[in-house]
């Protein structure tokens, strides 16, 4: 592929520069990480349990453990009086085994005590109710109010997870309740695939540090933050490397720099202009793959392979995706291009975005000549997911862009009308 | 309300309980925050740029720069040869004042020179496709092959943020996009609502540390490192404080510890059982404003608020949730009346979950005594949401817990068939 850019930028469809990019990038490697290290990584391990979870039948309810055929009819009429032989904590193993007629005072997690069947909770039985703490007076006997049957309020050995048991399978990906679960088990660590670095480098002559006046003429750098945001969104470690310059010594300078990374993300430079110098640079650092997409904003992307020195042990090539300069163009191609790449790098096997079915509720009259993201405001009504396309227009692009909470694309050619409905893929970014 | 869990605990509706929550916590005040340290967080200022974006008009794609009347006309039958009077690269000023037949060379963001009306790209014009990086031949002619209106593929000074628009209002949460827009307004820090610290305790002489071998009768403690990944996942800061032992002193000298932080989150200890002294240590500390809700699993949760020294600054009062001890019910407990407060401590104005309405694809006869809050599945198909309440059933709670991606929950006393429909609300914790 060496050399492909010098034929020139070719277009390509988003299905086909989508499934390019899938093919040339695969899960990373494993690591065992520390369990808060490890939200929103993939399980490459089947983790089964190593005990029964509880490890013995257990008491539910805070209450008496006794012998059902002892309780059998009773009634806050005709109570059964039982004595008390010993009280268990949790934690502790019970000592006494149940004689007829006897109850042992149990706590929510404490082992069943032998001899006994089932757990009568406290408030079936003559136990004060406004009682905080142990109880003071120390009583030789309970009155039991209602009967209970074999096995109530018993928390069965291994209810939680049998041992051997497989709780939480490979391709996992690690959330709150999977960290409950292995933290259950009593698992520190997890291995899962390792979070990919990705390199950020801005591109443009005309680019200024944030803080640092504004010249006519001139723009903030306002993509390396937005793209290394959206890294540490998805998953990733995001490494900004800066602004290269609008030559090809300070460009190669980044990109080489760009090399110990996982992958590398440019934006700017990659249209047709004299000084788009990220195609050329990345054709001699390695292959341009694709040039230009048929979907806009943002039809100027790049996808490319850098080639490493051959010595090192890891991947010979990494990915780089050189996305459009203007902002809007920048993030449309990490959303639509970026984001499937680093989900399949970090394991996953769903990739794209959820789609939700939404009505119109203004519509779009001019016909584009390929397809287009429209940023759009989608909410709920009735059961049903309404999308507003043109809600930011007339506010600048930027506020436009702040304001939408889903994508949707429409296709080239077409008129969207009022109460047409069209697919929406909702952003995750925020809880608006 | 000091002294009120003496009273016993009374059971409060969890509509009631989450309303009672809320009066007793507040947003937190604000401060200034990098760019990337804001993720998620809101913003407590209303943001206007403070210059037109761009500052002047800028050229859109690559092109030439040229008066539309000598265009007009112009088709590849019958090109319009224009005399090419310079280049202008982004970022530089256009010196040069176009004179009638005279084209300029331009880049996308290049300030539209004057005397310029319109930019016609290079496809339109005689460039060659297959360039990349400068042009060697340095021409001095083009010939132009279509005709440009004024005005066409200029992005007009102010388009992207007019000098003095609200670009991104006060109660906006920050995410990628909001991101985007401060940093091309070149702003890297933002006033936002501060994240809230939130101290986590488990109770129980039964837990164990992980990576500790397990001896019978005891478990591990799963709670804490869950609700640090909750607490994270919802925008706040954790502060694990290890177990806590069942006694009075070792419990009340960890809440001591917490109440340098904005809340604090107790798991066990808070059912009816002689050892749960979470409700007694924290009325001698604050006040339990409610104990036991009727929602499970998870009834056994109590909420109160814990008094500082009245000598700091800060709020002379903090929030604690005593979550319940088995997992299922602690991490219900979170997502149901934690996360709601969390979310308004951050300063969110949406505090609910959101809702989907779905097909019940099995059912459940038992009738239940209270609300109950059923980990499920849901599914999209061809339009529609789908949930299966019982796919764990068998599995073991903790599996059955990890495979659940919503909650949705049963009213008492009610029979779920096949086909009815019920509101379930997803949890954003993975991407599966």
């Amino acid at each position: 592929m060496r050399g492909a850019a010098r034929e020139g930028p070719v277009m390509t469809s988003y299905e086909d520069a989508l499934a390019e990019i899938l093919r040339n990038v695969a899960p990373l490697e494993a690591e065992e990480a520390p369990l808060l290290r490890c939200v929103g990584q993939v399980m490459v391990e089947d983790v089964r349990s190593a005990y029964d979870l509880p490890a013995l039948d257990t008491c539910g309810p805070d209450g008496y453990a006794v012998r059902s055929e002892d309780v059998c009819g009773a009634s806050p009429a005709a109570p059964v009086v039982l004595r008390i032989a010993g009280t268990v904590r949790a934690g502790r193993l019970p000592r006494h085994r149940l004689r007829p007629g006897e109850a042992v005072r149990v706590m929510t997690g404490s082992p069943v005590p032998q001899g006994a069947d089932c757990v009568v909770p406290f408030e079936s039985t003559d136990e004060p109710g406004d009682k905080n703490g142990p109880r003071a007076d120390d009583p030789s006997e309970v009155k039991i109010l209602r009967a209970g049957t074999p096995g109530a309020n018993i928390r069965r050995a291994g209810s939680n997870a049998a041992k051997g048991s497989l709780v939480l399978p490979r391709g996992t990906s690690v959330g709150p309740a999977q960290i409950s679960a292995l933290a259950a088990m009593g698992r520190s660590t997890v291995n899962v695939v390792r979070r990919p670095v990705v390199a950020i480098v801005s591109t443009g002559d005309e680019l200024t540090s944030l803080r640092s006046p504004l010249r006519p003429g001139r723009s903030y750098d306002c993509n390396s933050t937005a793209i290394a945001a959206l890294v540490s969104h998805y998953g990733g470690i995001p490494r900004v490397l800066g602004i290269a310059r609008d030559n090809e010594a300070s460009l190669m300078a980044k990109l080489r720099r760009g090399l110990s990374a996982d992958a590398v993300i440019t934006s700017g430079g990659v249209s047709k202009g004299d000084y788009d110098l990220v195609r050329l640079v990345v054709a001699k650092l390695g292959a341009v793959i694709l040039s230009r997409i048929g979907m806009g904003p943002g039809a100027s992307f790049a996808f490319g392979l850098l080639e490493r020195d051959a010595t090192g042990a890891a991947a010979a090539a990494i990915p780089i995706f050189a996305l459009s300069g203007p902002p809007v163009g920048c993030l449309t191609n990490f959303e639509t291009l970026v984001r499937p790449a680093l989900l399949k790098m970090l394991g996953f096997r769903q990739l794209s975005h959820p789609v939700a079915d939404a009505v119109v509720e203004d519509g779009i009259r001019e016909r584009k000549p390929m397809p287009f993201v429209k940023w759009a405001r989608v909410s709920g009504r009735r059961g049903q997911d309404h999308v507003v396309l043109n809600g930011g227009d007339g506010l600048g692009s930027l506020a436009a862009m702040a304001m939408a909470n889903c994508l949707t694309v429409i296709p080239e050619g077409t008129v969207v009308r009022r109460g047409d409905r069209l697919p929406v893929l909702p952003l995750d970014w925020t809880r608006d």
